[in-house]
């Protein structure tokens, strides 16, 4: 048993307590999976509301006091992860390992391959959790109960530390698959990112005089639209390529239902329809 | 008060008792707002679900039986309202009103602005409520409470007839608002059928590789593309002139996207970013 959940952590810190470090806090709390847990961010003020909230046992805004851990999780934006992960690996012990909850994958992972300190490992994981509201006044200890996390190991990671961080996901409720860094940013530019851009482009066609007839159709097909645009700009930008391609799938398939609905193609239209139903309801929930 | 809240109606009738029909019976027998009412429909043994489950008092398969009513409300895929209205209105006495709960209501209003048989009125109505999910055994009685039904009279509605028709919706939870019949498509294309759409070709997209890989956001987005297929074809066929001119307003909103993100500017992913979030977040939950 290598792995944390057979055992406590002694430290873990946390880079950005909004949502999602939040809720990693929580759950390492309520679990009782770590010791201490230390919150670092920029911003005192939010740092000392997570702090009140009973989420993490220190909070400062400085590397040199965060890297006194076992586990370090960056929870930042995508786009400053890579120059946070360095700063604080200067100061880190040999044995520590450096993970993430970024929702791309494959320029971190890439960057962040070489140039540690020796004994400082990064790997690469996406719990796949969340939601439109952000801050850690909306973080759940339960967020990651079965769901997925996906790890990204590059060449060269040592099997003991990859098993290691697997448990630490494991020790908070996600379910563990690996994939490798650009496989990841691939599928999920088309589970994740496309979805956000289309949302929002739905979202963007909304005028005021719409509003009163919105059902619930138009709210849950744009729910994620609300979410936070610096933070997104950052995902679909770090993951253009993967979600341009993705988009096209989509095109494809927008193309032809307009096609059909032009042409008034009963038959195709209906087809097209029903694929995407049987598609849809294979997913659970 | 000339309007239904005020009193008890004798007897209403209900056309295809599925998710819709069945939830206006069952809301209509929970307030005790009718005495009698009758569910109409082709499948026999789906009435005698919809009986047994007690939404109903009477279910006949025939419309002469079913045409004793005051109100009768149409509740089948859109495009078999047309000929069924003129087919139970052959019964019906004078002083019967006729609505339904169709999504799409200019060619329905138009082609039932006449020919019906004297003091027979057809006024269209839209529930804006539902669920991908189909059949009288979702059906739920509060499932129009608070939420918005458009009423659409033409030209020579008698204005008796309308305010008790709003009664009638008022009665069962419906806030109502009046829309012409073709301001009403214009403006559920943008609302309802674009992002049935869109949600259909996002689910098209999705492959079985991609699967474990799906979160809440790929879901909610594509909640709706679970609806049904031949339904909604129906939908989308009758309004097709103003969906397709929905559909323009988002390829331009999409269009501006992609752009922005194959440039890798920033600034401008932002800004179109930021105003769907503004936008989604203006609408309440």
């Amino acid at each position: 048993m290598s792995g944390f959940e057979s055992q406590k952590i002694e430290k873990v810190s946390i880079v950005g307590v909004g949502l999602i470090g939040g809720s990693i806090a929580g759950a390492l709390k309520e679990r009782g999976l770590a010791r201490v847990v230390t919150g670092i961010g920029r911003d005192k003020v939010r740092l000392r509301g997570a702090f009140e909230q009973g989420l993490v046992d220190i909070v400062t805004d400085s590397a040199e006091e965060g890297a006194d851990a076992d586990v370090i999780v960056f929870c930042t934006p995508v786009e400053r992860i890579v120059a946070g992960v360095r700063e604080i690996a200067r100061y880190c012990r040999p044995g520590t390992i450096i993970t993430d909850a970024g929702s791309v994958k494959g320029t971190i992972c890439r960057e962040l391959s070489e140039g540690l300190p020796k004994g400082v490992s990064f790997i690469g994981a996406h719990p796949i959790a969340g939601s439109e509201k952000q801050g850690y006044e909306s973080a759940r200890s339960d967020l990651f109960e079965n769901k997925v996390c996906v790890v990204t190991p590059q060449d060269g990671c040592r099997e003991n530390e990859l098993e290691r961080l697997k448990g630490f996901w494991r020790g908070i409720g996600c379910q563990v698959l690996t994939l490798s860094p650009d496989v990841h940013d691939e599928i999920l530019a088309r589970t994740s990112h496309l979805p956000h851009l289309v949302a929002a482009a739905l979202a963007g066609t909304l005028e005021p005089k719409c509003t009163p007839f919105v059902g619930s159709g138009f709210r849950d097909t744009t729910r994620i639209a609300a979410g936070d645009s610096k933070l997104w700009q950052g995902i679909l930008l770090e993951n253009s390529e993967s979600v341009l391609a993705a988009a096209r799938n989509f095109d494809e398939v927008w193309k032809q239902m307009l096609a059909a609905l032009e042409k008034k193609e009963r038959a195709k239209l209906t087809e097209l329809l029903d694929d995407a139903q049987r598609k849809r309801e294979g997913l659970t929930s």
